[in-house]
């Protein structure tokens, strides 16, 4: 709030909101026979707990979690799950949803096969022995079981080991808690407008990160490029349309603080157009949008002036991400400024989402890329549309 | 011994020695102020310890270690030093020299100038959360300080904080102890020779490996080529020479089984010329020589078998490495088959040491070329003479 206001910002101030709180605790894994060693690991968000001596079990494998939920209940129960994948780095990031259902799904699937515990092969693509942790949800009245993620190294290892065809068996120690509601909140500033009929444009990324790193990629980068493209056209004198920047808290858990935002502010809003950076800080790509019929114009005019940074016109429909997304369900105009995701997933939710990862070109290529796009639609003398409403994630 | 045997190998035996014991304890680092955070470090080999609770003292940052030994005693007394450097990627590994004299020299510069204890920027080429340990040894009569490496995400972002300016204050807790000396051993295989006057040759890589890894890159890549190059001339008949392969104990705390296996048998070891793998298993790029002046032949003969293989020949001075250089010193000739080291201090030393950093096309390559290597000059028809000392490392 300090910095937004010493930046000129306006009608800086923090919208409050509870969320319940998880807490990491300790964490081991290692296998027991038949080749005694340490695997890294790390608790994935809701995991429930072992006792603090552990659990030793042994473990059975899956390549997916269609296999897992082929396997009968009797070959799972009282076993550790294992689900492995091969996730590939690609551009547009389009690893991430179908190789993510090993985390999302994997440990509710385990828990209702009566399984005692679940690790699943890190959701990335580097080599190192950082584990990626994020959130997974447990099923209505499914037990909690303890989830956690292997590093890939140490997941290959298991899988060389498990490929033998022999009893492994795996020692897995993780004591997370759940520790009630807490206070959470997110960060608001406007940039504000000459024409207050024409709407606001809603743009913003998140303040929080996961605990194991320091948070630079996932997600400082949005919140620093939204700010500084807001801050670029605040300078440059008053758009036609307010700019409202949220800078949200509590996205990695569930998105508790995008939801509070959208509650609170759907019926007053104004909100006529939506942007959202969450996607680490490497170049801008590729353009998607989400407008209405009467907006290809405008469409037309923000694809001309990204070209000549190096930004393709796609054919996606555009949808913003887990903080915005509310908004574009409901019919409201998106555009989507898609950033090279080769080696986001490398870092992500690691250890290793720190300030090196950030590339300053890159980073100001980001920062031109949304100024542009954002002189365009602020100031756009046509009417932006509702858009048609974008499918639930 | 059991693997070796199995493999049709003669004289299969463990030669034992003693060594000091240095293990591992707690190992944690955080800033106190102004910024407070963990930092990612692991403690130096022989670091001296922390008491349980650990130390909080101010940092005094240098640029190198010649920076630190021109700073007065007064302005080190009582800090923790940090050391940082600037050491990049290079094809035939020359960074590990001058920039490691951080890790080498450092902790001894620093106790003798009163500091409380050391931690250095990691030596090593990544940008990942995991620190590179290795050795370092207190000069005669320094009182052993806390010596630790962050990784180099961390010692970046202690050099941007400094970097401002103003005081920073740093806990260290580095529980390490000393627990006595224990039995290790090297393990020796031979393939026999037909012409005993016609001496040994000695090649080998060590077993033993750095505790956060485990050890695939170093070096049981270098036991595997080694062993594999032999066991190819073992199966295609009896040399000329006896090859004699040592898989060396205790390389990484200081040489400890190399130099047992040279002091245990340089009187009656008839060693002729010796070869050592211990720098991973990407592909051998080059081969240098020192052999006496009557052995250009022979030279020309291992460079151009080899050259299909991509090797080029040299203009260096060969010299083994920690194992072997013993021999090299008193004159045996040896010839160097060196491996490409562009990723190899990203990985070295660290936890990340894993088995999927093994290329298998680049492995096949190294035994391919010891191979070769091997049958030409285990068959030789001249002599092979001594060649010039290599200066002590």
């Amino acid at each position: 709030m300090r910095r937004l206001t010493e930046l000129g910002f306006s009608n800086v101030h923090i919208e409050r909101f509870e969320m319940p709180v998880w807490v990491r605790g300790e964490e081991r894994a290692e296998i027991v026979s038949p080749f005694p060693q340490r695997l890294v690991v790390t608790a994935l968000g809701n995991s429930g707990a072992t006792p603090a001596a552990g659990i030793e079990a042994e473990v059975i494998g899956f390549d997916s979690v269609a296999a897992l939920e082929a396997a009968t209940d009797a070959s799972v129960r009282g076993k550790i799950v294992f689900i492995t994948h091969n996730m590939q780095a690609n551009q547009d990031g389009s690893g991430y949803g179908p190789f993510g259902a090993a985390r999302r799904r994997g440990p509710t699937v385990a828990s209702r096969k009566g399984a005692v515990g679940i690790v699943v092969r890190s959701i990335g693509t580097d080599h190192h022995r950082n584990p990626h942790t994020g959130v997974q949800v447990f099923g209505e009245g499914v037990r909690p079981i303890p989830a956690g993620a292997l590093a890939i190294p140490d997941a290959e290892q298991l899988q060389r080991i498990l490929g033998r065809g022999r009893p492994v068996r795996m020692r897995l120690t993780l004591t997370p808690r759940n520790i009630g509601r807490r206070q959470s909140g997110n960060v608001v500033a406007e940039v504000p407008g000459t024409d207050p009929s024409a709407g606001v444009i809603l743009i913003g990324g998140h303040l929080d990160s996961w605990d194991l790193g320091t948070g630079a990629v996932d997600n400082a980068a949005g919140v620093a490029i939204t700010t500084a493209a807001a801050h670029r056209i605040l300078r440059a004198g008053p758009p036609r349309r307010t700019i409202r920047l949220v800078l949200f808290g509590a996205e990695e858990m569930g998105g508790f603080g995008g939801t509070a935002h959208f509650n609170a502010n759907r019926a007053a809003a104004q909100v006529v157009l939506v942007a959202e950076s969450d996607f680490g800080a490497d170049r801008v790509w590729r353009v998607n949008f989400n407008l209405g019929p009467g907006n290809a114009a405008l469409a037309a005019r923000v694809t001309d002036l990204l070209a000549p940074l190096g930004i393709v016109r796609g054919r996606d429909q555009a949808n913003a991400g887990a903080d915005l997304g509310g908004w574009t369900r409901i019919g409201i105009a998106v555009i989507d400024l898609n950033q090279d995701g080769t080696r986001y997933f490398d870092y992500h939710h690691t250890p290793d989402d720190t300030l090196d990862k950030v590339d300053p070109v890159q980073l100001r290529q980001n920062v031109a890329a949304w100024t542009a796009f954002l002189a365009v639609v602020a100031d756009a003398p046509e009417a932006i549309e509702r858009a048609p409403p974008t499918p639930s994630q």
